[in-house]
């Protein structure tokens, strides 16, 4: 392990719109200040963040907007890869510029079936065209989104090549056996395991594992961080236990609306529900659904700055 | 149906590239003016055109190198479908510009399981923010690849909503139930349902339907062209017999690979078979085993310009 690399948790930073659609530059920066405040880094521009509903030029901007109001690039994870392959090292040779402690890969998704001899040209191609030693590439591994698998195979192929480029990987494929064969077979070379959910966070932590970069650190994040923390404390299970219970609310709504809605439920603003299509906010029906089971929890969103009491970024 | 409308034969262009991967505008242009010869239309971008690896800025570039040229706008439909609304709006707005037939839209496809609602979003947003009364979108099914198909009610409340702008489908499903479906249901109303494969053209065409957008017609189009014409002569099933043989030389590898190794073969050009990654280029056996299989089947390209012929663009 680099000891000065990203670890923990880490939230796939949900990306707040305009009602024109734009990104809302000032509501992300609130929201990143609010994770950082809780011990959560930013992988920014992940699935939960609808990364890939946004244009190159609009992640650029964002990203050039978090770092310009004092959002340390340290402590940031940006998702960087596409489907083509300019527009990955052009994102990532941006998140290098910046410093970002690594950046988060998708395989390209739009071939299926693809072999990996194509996917080791992919990662290879943007690893010799962005040239920088100092890159972290963060395989993103979430089969059943980007219906592109990464195997052990072809990871073994590229921490070969690549050792110290190919920092870790993200396990968002919900299948611990996965995970758990990623750790006894990666981590010990210095290859950061990350729980795709943090319902095998303690898991993957006993194991050695990194942490954990998951959806629900966006509503949920000191407790999260927390067992990050306190893995080894006699409660770790109970803890584990405790953000199982909060994540069990979302698994019966669209995910990404659902953290939408709770941001804007304890911001008291509701700018925070919008949604790029194909995605669809909820219903109302579904918002009270989300209220009532998570005022049943006792849930809540401590410091989450209200709109009314910071107007501006 | 439109008089105007692009029909018949089309084919997903494939798209040279340089030993550097970028884009070779002068051989696409070669490539498009000889599928213009032999009565085929230009669906540049499109699957088979790796038109999801290149960047906005290359479809950008190659659309007006193509018009440079002097291709004609009014047989093309490009590709313009992505992931990310603006990218989706911006590559629409510039074919409309140039004035293409049509574009052939993908849904945004990194998201699965998507509701029609956000589906209908999606189609209703990039509609919206065009603008332009001229504009005729050609729905791209293609399930197998995209993961997100368009079913037979989202279409019925996109016609509904948005006639004579929602133009017609190419059917890519392979499933030719769901081809006739759309045929009995839309075709009638003027919506153009092209098959996705010249299998099933003979069999789209004597249901009324519009033609075909085959990946085979990059290497085979005059024969598709004629099948176009004669499809009520009465060698028209020998006809589509003969289309059948040649495809299954391709069906028993990697598709668009092949193609290419096909054109690079009859033009003595090489270069031709260069493809960006995740996709890899045929093996050198596979490219034995194609050219014995079409040398078998007495297959050419007459008419294609060989490299030493014609230097230039």
């Amino acid at each position: 392990m680099n000891p000065s690399s990203i670890r923990g948790a880490l939230a796939p930073v949900v990306c707040p719109f305009a009602s024109d659609l734009r990104p809302d530059a000032a509501r992300l920066i609130r929201h990143c200040r609010w994770l950082l405040e809780n011990d959560t880094g930013l992988a920014v521009f992940g699935t939960n963040s609808e990364g890939n509903s946004l244009s190159v030029p609009e992640k650029i901007a964002l990203l050039d907007a978090l770092v310009d109001a004092g959002i340390p690039a340290h402590r940031m994870m940006p998702g960087t890869g596409c489907c083509a392959l300019p527009d990955t090292v052009e994102l990532t040779r941006h998140a290098m510029r910046h410093g970002c402690a690594g950046v988060l890969m998708l395989p390209p998704f739009y071939y299926k079936g693809v072999s990996d001899d194509g996917l080791f040209a992919s990662y290879s191609e943007v690893i010799e065209r962005v040239g920088d030693a100092r890159l972290r590439i963060y395989l993103y591994h979430i089969p059943q989104v980007s219906q592109v698998p990464l195997g052990l195979a072809l990871i073994e192929r590229l921490l070969a090549r690549y050792p110290g480029t190919i920092a870790g990987v993200k396990d968002s494929s919900g299948d611990f056996d996965n995970t758990r064969a990623m750790l006894e077979r990666f981590q010990p070379r210095g290859f950061d395991v990350f729980s795709g959910s943090e319902s095998f966070l303690l898991a993957t932590l006993r194991a050695g594992g990194a942490g954990c970069i998951s959806a629900i650190a966006n509503v949920n994040p000191a407790p999260i961080a927390r067992l990050v923390r306190e893995w080894q404390a006699s409660d770790a299970d109970a803890q584990q236990a405790a953000l199982d219970r909060v994540r069990a609310v979302y698994q019966s709504l669209p995910m990404l609306p659902a953290l939408k809605a709770t941001i804007a439920q304890f911001s008291r603003d509701d700018a925070w529900t919008a949604v790029r299509p194909p995605l669809v906010a909820l219903a109302p029906s579904q918002r009270t659904q989300l209220r009532d089971a998570l005022h049943a929890l006792g849930f809540a969103m401590p410091g989450l700055t209200a709109r009314d009491a910071a107007p501006g970024a």
